[in-house]
This record gives structure tokens, sequence and C-alpha cells, in this order.
């Protein structure tokens, strides 16, 4: 068997998310399986870096996958790309070895999330940025993003129930870019839980309105209880930009 | 009698442009009056500082209108931003003097054109973005906007069939911003005529493809024959970005 590894840019807004499911094929993984398997003539199951929620974008997910074919790459990118939807996009394909996982090997990954910080929402970015009103105070968001840097249990960060697996992630960096109205959140961390991104976002945002201190993020972070925690912040402001192996 | 002058970001995805119709209630301006003369309670018209086509949008179009009442102006926006469909947005209102006129007052205008330059399209900009799979020869496309540059005929660039008016327009400038796949053509000049940003950027486009030289454009332009002109770009890459009074 020869192993692929794909990147791909997807736009998330009409699907139920990343991952496969059993009722419905409106799925980013659905879409590619059932291209692949038409075009190689074969049953074609991709593993990608980790899933994205409904709604939520990427500009460089990572998957792989098996086949019997050798793919002539720079022509098979074209022929998905003519048969794919509009808003999934392959944007890279290449042989890797057989030992490559697309979310086992994965090593670090970055995220962004994308605000738009205007009393004046934006008719033209409307469904790309959250729009949050009130402007919100950098500062004290540095601060906070300082205590959740790092390796910890991120517990009260994360919707995922299950108590089997560790919660232990190390966040590398979490930058504010800033320009004009627009304000990205930029994620690098060596994984993230479920939900992680955007109730970190969502407790952050809070912070910068002023309902929550630094140091109460200090005091969520060390209860591990979700309950304590920001809301999580939609899913159309998300995008995973970089899976690093 | 108080008149108000109206900055608007829209959208044009979903409309038949800005201009109201008889037979239809999508366009812009339709949208705008029918609210407006909802909330102040009279039969309100507004002047925009010129046509929009179908798909094309707006960052910062202008309009004026005229109203019985005296409107408190960030509360109206508030009001108003409430109530619009959410792909047009108020971004600002101000008292303006009987003598101003939207259309008339307007000394000059902005555009920009967006064309992603890539052979792997993007799932992510594919709706505000013109995908020209080639990469386009600058230097060249430069050359013949040294051409179009100045006061001319611009009879070969428009879609225009009158011959009653003139079509005499300065172009002031046309700039070409490059960003990674990313290339913008920013027009501004004095006026522009019916399809005219968007026949000059597909002759233009033409001229990066090698399909066309500099030359040629000296000659379109001298032959006032818009049959030798370029191809009209598509209207989803078209913005306009700013009109000066």
């Amino acid at each position: 068997m020869n192993k692929y590894k794909l990147i791909i840019e997807y736009d998330g807004s009409k699907y139920k998310g990343w991952q496969r499911l059993h009722h419905t094929d409106k799925t980013i993984q659905a879409k590619i399986e059932a291209l692949l398997s038409k075009i190689l003539d074969e049953k074609v199951e991709i593993h990608g870096s980790g899933r994205t929620d409904a709604g939520v974008h990427a500009f460089a997910q990572v998957a792989h996958f098996e086949t019997r074919e050798v793919i002539e790459e720079k022509s098979f990118i074209d022929i998905c790309n003519n048969m794919l939807p509009q808003d999934i996009v392959f944007k890279h394909i290449e042989k890797v070895s057989a030992d490559f996982h697309g979310r086992y090997s994965a090593k670090s990954k970055k995220y962004v999330y994308k605000i738009w910080n205007s009393h004046i929402p934006s008719a033209l970015y409307r469904k790309y940025y959250y729009n949050v009103p009130e402007k919100l105070d950098v500062v004290n968001m540095n601060k906070a993003i300082q205590i959740l840097i790092g390796e910890h249990d991120f517990s009260a960060f994360t919707a995922n129930k299950s108590k089997k697996k560790s919660n232990i992630r190390t966040i590398i960096s979490i930058d504010i870019k800033q320009e004009d109205d627009k304000l990205e959140l930029i994620f690098y961390g060596n994984g993230f839980l479920y939900k992680m991104v955007r109730l970190i976002t969502g407790t952050l945002i809070e912070v910068g309105l002023g309902k929550k201190t630094p140091e109460e993020v200090k005091n969520i972070l060390a209860s591990k209880d979700r309950k304590k925690a920001g809301q999580t912040a939609p899913a159309h402001g998300l995008y995973l930009i970089e899976v690093d192996y």
C-alpha cells in the first residue's frame, strides 16, 4: 500500500464538522472519502490530524490515507479540486513513509480565532469573524494568557467529559494580533482538547470585557471545573492553520 | 427638511445590485429605503454615489436622504443595524448641508478588485476573490496601467451604449498590491463608467497572462471600441471602498 499526506483547506460553514457521521454525509471527512474512493476505485479512509467542530474552518488541515495506486501528485490535485465542492480544496499531496499517521504523528498545532472588535458589525466579514461590539482590553487579556501558557491540566477548558484520558496539554504561545477592528488570537500548542480553543477564547473575551480578572483565570485553571470557565466562543471565528509533524 | 449622509458597507453576493428595480426588492437601495421609510414613518428616498452591479460589494458606499425628523445619530445607527439584513451595515451617519448630493457632489472614488492568483483555488476566499489560476505578469500589467492613467475617453472600457453623455474620465492611479496569492488592483479616479473597472480589470488580466501586450491596450483605448477590450471580470471580486466629496 502507498501512503499519502494531504493538506486541506475548507470553509466549515455548511458542514457538521470534520468527522464522518452515520446519519449525514455533510461532513468534510465524508466528502473527501467519497471522492477519493470514487477516483481511486477502492474504499479509502482518511485519518485527519484531529476533528474540527461544525462550522469551524481550516486553512491547512492534514490527513493521511492509503491506496493501492501510485498517485501522480500534481494532476491528482487538479482532478480532485475539480470534483470537490468549492468549499473544500486540496492544497498539497505528498507520499509519506508507512509509519506516518495524520493524528498520532502530529507534534503541534496552530489555530487562529478571528474577532471583529467593533460596535459597528461587518457586512463583509460577518461569516468569518466573531463580532464582539465592546472594545477588548488587550493588556488584561495578555495577563491572562501568561497564566495559561505552559503545561497544565486544562480540564476547566474542555467540553470533553471523559475522565479516562489525560487533560494535560502544553500551550506554547497565544499571540494577539490587532489591525484596525480585527483582533486575532493565535494559539500554538502540542495539542488541544475538545472545544479547548473556543473555551479559552470565550474566557479571554470575558477578561477583555472586564467581566473576569486574570487572577480569576488562574483560579479557573486550578479548579479543573469547566463550569467556572467562560462561554464557548462561536465556531465561525475558528480556523485550524497549521499541523506540524 | 434635514439632510443626512450615510456610509454603508454591503456584501453584494445576494443582491441584484444597488439600484432600486421595479420587479424585485432584492436590491440594496430597496432594502435601505424600506427600512428608513419604516423607522422614520415617511417615504424616504436615498441617493447613492453611483450604482454597483449585481454581486459587487462595498466597504463604503455613500448615499444621502432627506427627512422631516432630526436624527440622534449614534442610537439611529444601532437601531438600523439591528433591523437591516446582516449583509448591509450602516457604518456612519452625519447631518449635511442642503447642497450636498450623494451622486453629484462626489469628487473621486476608489475601488478595489481582488484576485486570488493561484493554481490552487481558495475554499475560504472563493466568494470574495476572483480566482486566476495562472501567475500574472505584474511588470507588464503595470506598463498597461501607465497607458490608462490620466484623462481619456474610456468608451472602449464601458458597457454603456448611450452616446449622449461624455465617456471622458480621469484615472488618477491604479495600484497593484500583492501579498502571497492575493493580488489587489486599487482604482482611484474622478469617476468610472458603467462596468469600467471590471472591463479594465479583465483587460489587465489578459495582459498579465500574455494574451495582450501593453501596446495593444494603447490601441484599444484609442479605438474607443468596447469589442476590442478584454472580458468583463466577474462581479464578486469588486468592492467600492471610498467616495470623496
